[in-house]
């Protein structure tokens, strides 16, 4: 297998080479002119407030240590009572991302990449340790620990793609990877107890492709205080519907509304033939009881 | 209900009154002497890096518009297919802080924080609009719909605790709701298909509590390249056993090794009474069918 080799590039641009719009600019964006909420403006909020999904990269291979420094990073993460059910793995041979990014819905930008990291729930590790005392734990047997390790998981990738970003790098996340768990499973050699719950695509951002910060629903639709209200949903999806359908028209992107899309994305599953709602099957099969 | 009352705090520290060790002592910290990793010192790594969960709490108030903030780095996190299927609940009366600590295994930072966010893994928004259109979604009745949603939640959730932590604040996760879930679903008023998966307290770190950056597994246990490679694991974890005592012995705590402590937090979970380990159960009485 070739690995892709760090060139001499600096790691780190400067702060003022590339300055991030203020979160005014950044929260316009977010929730559409005259939604926006007060934030201050702080150079790390902004960081994150400023996250756009990148699925067109450049060529160029990553500076040295970076993937250490994701690796840093996710496990930097809080960790539930420290159990660190989790693992990632690093895809950079090239043949290896092909066969993968043909498994994510053959997305092109899995190819492109330099990097593209699978994150795994992975409760193989604390069972290989405990029966290495003799012990078979049965709490990995439950689909709490799947939650618990899925969630931690989570929070460990998404500090690594903050990283990266902050880096000047872009990344996207696979959740497509979950349509095609079997081979994956069995290309990647995961042992029983794992269960690889998405990817993630990191590089250089394509100069050649502009990427936007996507609106989302109105704080209205997402905060819920002391109790859930559910009262505001129906007011805050029609304003969305029209700032999400100003921000595909602006780009010429022709794209049902979003209340539309649901029904595309989430409407008549069982006959859509996706693995993906194969997966109480699929992890019984990669060992996980899921009492 | 009674809710905190910002006071008149300048809301953002400025960067210099409370400077970040560099990333090579953050990494000392993290890894244990001898085990760092090459990493660049760049400021927003630093404070993904300077990680640590707070569980002692100031009385103080939070800054006006720290919900907002929070709220605002949380949906700017990657949402799968922009389905935006989460929600986070704030409580910030007494009295209620007061019951979901308890429910929270009676832990007293709860109820010190001035604010406590439940994060939802929310398929009721999308059902209840798509219901609007006549449709009756079967994507959410899916294990695979959980996952993804609960993935999202915790992407969302840690935008939160960073944006927190970088505005001089301290979080802790609480997954101990989840072992309280049907009298905080009551009391919290969740409509079917709402799943409280952990909460997050929030608030100015105590002064007469020190944290520290708790040493994580040697990057060989969490990193695979290409394929899944379980040899590093007993060495691995050897190393991290001492390198964690060494963390409980320096401050005078008494703990058992890690690998004793997986056995004690995982192992004979059955006979417990736990009711996380009911998950299944109780996901099915909260409407998901879990296919």
């Amino acid at each position: 297998m070739t690995h892709s080799t760090a060139d001499s590039q600096p790691l780190l641009p400067s702060a003022d080479a590339c300055p991030l719009p203020d979160t005014a600019s950044l929260l316009a964006d977010r929730y559409g002119a005259g939604q926006e909420q007060e934030v201050p403006d702080h150079p790390f909020i902004r960081q994150i407030l400023q996250h756009r999904s990148v699925r067109a990269f450049q060529p160029r291979a990553l500076p040295e240590h970076t993937l250490e420094t994701l690796v840093a990073a996710a496990q930097s993460g809080s960790s539930s009572s420290n159990l660190q059910v989790w693992s990632v793995l690093a895809v950079q041979d090239e043949a290896h991302k092909n066969q993968l990014a043909v498994w994510a819905n053959n997305q092109d930008f899995v190819r492109q990449a330099p990097l593209f990291l699978v994150w795994l729930a992975d409760l193989s590790r604390v069972r290989l340790l405990a029966a290495a005392q003799g012990v078979e734990l049965d709490g990995t047997d439950y689909l709490e620990s799947l939650v618990l390790a899925s969630v931690d998981t989570a929070i460990a990738a998404q500090n690594a793609v903050l990283a990266a970003e902050s880096l000047g790098l872009g990344a996207v996340y696979v959740g497509a990877i979950r349509s095609h768990i079997r081979p994956i499973a069995e290309s990647l050699q995961l042992p029983p107890y794992v269960f690889p719950v998405f990817g993630t695509a990191i590089g250089y951002p394509s100069d050649s492709v502009t990427t936007h910060i996507r609106p989302r629903l109105p704080q209205a639709a997402v905060l819920h205080r002391e109790t859930y209200d559910a009262q505001a949903q129906p007011e805050a999806a029609a304003s969305y519907n029209q700032a999400l359908d100003a921000f595909w028209k602006k780009q010429g992107i022709d794209h049902p509304l979003w209340t539309q899309h649901l029904l595309t994305r989430l409407g008549n599953v069982a006959s859509r033939g996706d693995a993906r709602y194969e997966l109480r099957e699929i992890l019984t099969e990669l060992s996980f009881p899921l009492r």
